[in-house]
């Protein structure tokens, strides 16, 4: 009934008005009839939030806690037994890790690139980062001169010129997009496979322009993999203002010379695991939505923005909604991943362990993009899904996260699409995210406490709607 | 013809689904059809503003050229040859200063507070700034026992108890807010009355807690005016921790005393200007869409969110549309207007030397609130100017500033709002505003490049269309 009257509103105005007119404002025209009672729930949690929020008291518990948290290392053990306790502290149900394997990889005591040639640049110390997984040099370092490329077809067009050289990948982020993570991943390549295609070309060691827009003296690092069957050289990541230092010289005809030295290395596999804890649902315990970030982080920083705040949306959403005392129909359960940065073994081991909960997974969200304003959130699923989600999104305009669109929604969850388990990230604005990314000013001090608690604030509502609405999101379709 | 295809096409879409499925999407169905060809004038501003975007660098500029621009002082003089020269270089047309009388106030040398008991604080300094306008100390200073007041309520109900005392207006921001400046509006009347309310209670000084959200140790100025016939008293701002820690001691029972020593004064009114300059329009020349900001700023910091970032934004946009060669039908004229922060003469005698001109004004737009990403547009005028903005505003959802509402648009334009002319304001996300805000905060360093340049890119956007468009924005009715 009030469904046909929207409708005949609708109608009315298009008819009478130019187009425009029939422009939502999220008022009651346009939220389904059944979430109307959910506005004041949102309007609560938002007060409650700004209010008494505690998100950055619980990321700076966090980051000092366990600041270098690389799976496998002693940060993130420190970082499970926080995860665990902050769990039980907020009295969540049945808190226990579930072990996994992850692989780790330790950066070592030496780290050094120094320009050896021109002779006016000798001796110039570069700011360098060893990118994860990378080999080390031998202990004095190697040295060879560089040659600089925008991408692997430009090293593909030196053939033998690059034998014996080291390979600077110098591709910027195209600062022309809008989004900052379209521009990190059409720069990505270089640093996750830019070793492996130097060594083809023969090269001694690689070297990448570090992934951020911005122009400074902070390297970034990251993930690299040694494609199979190639030998395996040393990669790390240089600063942008290096990189382009490098480059104008090098363009500029000069031959350039660099030795690297680092001590990096992979270790035996060992043991870790993805903390998790629930909020059980009042009616409907065993259907799940799952709220989640993942607990590791790189060994520079304090993984505040990677992804401590994504931690904390979960962790705060389920507080905040447990302070008001709104314990929705389905279970919300926090999962904080282990090792999204290196290997995702825990995101994997979640799916083989979890297989038969996922017909009752109804919606799994995660947090992987800062602690920044919420904008919305990106939806991996089917088209009925994403309706659904849209129609919950309208809840959050005040929130300023209604904004749902198809799209990626995190690393974490995405095993779980195969079963049919509908996705979604949360979209915040990503302007400055890529400014401390993998790096070491990924500190708490970057994370605005406002900022923070909005993104909570914003996963708490989603979680909530998703979790109490009746009729469940509609799954996505499988082949 | 067209726009009775997209009032049919929303028809059926009504007609078949739930509600929720005429969102709009940004898409042909909702944007005006003679606003449709603009879509790719708007997607290339944003394209050459973050490829070649000169925002930032331009800031960067006024802020170390002329850091310290309160209206009469010399940094404000080097402000306005700075507005002069940039016009002139971006090829303005009739770039000129408009004289306008400026009250000059000076902070001087002398800026303490000590606390004198209880006898273990006694000595300790606490951060403070005088208010603009106060008057000085003696130069010994004054010293009182400090009573603190959330309000004037409170400061009534306290009687002959506030004679000889210090009082410390002590209300906070509401966190529970999500609008800063909705927070902002509900403390400053501490600030701009605070000191003639408990002057009229038999005060000796008042000191105000620092309009800010954060608690830290950043005291923030900001105007202050007295009442006619009442006493005037020295009037200061203490940062959020010093307040904090007053008010626990005076909570406790602590007879707190503070000796507070000003030495500022109101010098004779002083001669400056607004900056003006135009691009002239192709067709219309005589009407004129204003974008503007405001080049004094406060004396501490280097005014870089309050207002150099508008300022700026007036720049870039119309130095952008230049670039691209995007001359549109009406003049847009920048005014960078002096004095908004502690008199508004500028804004005053723009009313009154142009007053010829405002049938032919037809928007008026201000950025006052901040180097960060745009979301959108308030508007101040009537309903049918509304519809237009938004309609204008829809071509905006790509650079995040769509959300046209009705709204306070800026102090520097207000007055033509008598006159007929549509108000525009540029609303960007408010989360950080306050923490920079009137304080030695307020640095280029925190205006992060990309987030203002999206402003820049959202006022080209909205004054292009604006003096582009053939109808022009429907006017405000006047009494």
């Amino acid at each position: 009934m009030r469904s046909l009257l929207c409708c005949t509103l609708l109608l009315v105005a298009t008819a009478c008005s130019p187009p425009v007119e029939s422009l939502p404002s999220a008022g009651e025209a346009t939220i389904a009839p059944d979430l109307l009672p959910h506005r004041q729930t949102i309007e609560r949690l938002l007060r409650e939030g700004l209010e008494r929020g505690r998100a950055h008291e619980l990321l700076t518990d966090l980051c000092t806690t366990a600041p270098h948290r690389l799976a496998g290392s002693p940060g993130s053990e420190a970082a499970l037994e926080w995860g665990r306790s902050t769990l039980e502290e907020l009295g969540l149900s049945g808190v226990h890790l579930e072990p996994c394997e992850v692989p780790v990889w330790v950066r070592g005591e030496v780290e050094e690139l120094v320009v050896t040639a021109p002779a006016e640049l000798a001796g110039m110390p570069l700011p360098v980062l060893a990118l994860g997984n990378s080999v080390a040099t031998p202990p004095e370092g190697l040295e060879a001169e560089l040659v600089v490329v925008e991408d692997f077809e430009e090293l593909a067009a030196l053939g033998a010129e690059a034998r014996d050289k080291a390979v600077l990948f110098a591709r910027p982020f195209d600062p022309s997009l809008m989004d900052t993570f379209a521009a990190y991943s059409g720069a990505v390549n270089q640093r996750s496979r830019g070793a492996s295609e130097a060594a083809k070309a023969g090269a001694r060691f690689a070297l990448v322009r570090s992934l951020t827009g911005r122009t400074d003296d902070h390297p970034h690092t990251g993930n690299m993999n040694y494609a199979e069957g190639v030998r395996r050289i040393p990669a790390a990541a240089v600063s942008t203002r290096a990189c382009d230092l490098l480059r104008e010289r090098v363009e500029a005809g000069d031959e350039v010379r660099m030795r690297l030295r680092l001590d990096c290395s992979r270790e035996a596999d060992g043991p870790s695991a993805n903390v998790i804890g629930e909020y059980l649902g009042r009616e409907l315990p065993d259907e799940v939505v799952i709220v989640s970030g993942h607990l590791d982080s790189w060994d520079v920083g304090q993984g505040a923005h990677d992804d401590g705040a994504g931690c904390i949306h979960a962790i705060e959403a389920v507080r905040l909604l447990k302070a008001l005392d709104l314990r929705p129909r389905r279970t919300i359960r926090v999962v904080l991943y282990m090792n999204e940065e290196n290997g995702t073994a825990g995101a994997r081991d979640y799916a083989a362990d979890h297989l038969e909960e996922f017909p009752r997974h109804v919606l799994a969200i995660e947090s992987d993009r800062g602690g920044f304003v919420p904008r919305g959130f990106g939806f991996d699923g089917g088209e009925a899904g994403l309706r659904y989600v849209q129609e919950l999104g309208l809840l959050l305009e005040e929130v300023g996260a209604s904004r749902v669109r198809a799209g990626f929604s995190g690393v974490d969850i995405s095993p779980l699409k195969a079963f049919g388990v509908p996705l979604v990230g949360l979209n915040v604005d990503t302007q400055r995210y890529f400014d401390h990314h993998h790096s070491a000013r990924d500190t708490v001090e970057h994370v605005h406490p406002r900022e923070l608690q909005l993104g909570a604030i914003a996963v708490a509502g989603l979680a909530y709607l998703a979790a109490e609405r009746e009729e469940p999101c509609p799954r996505t379709p499988t082949r």
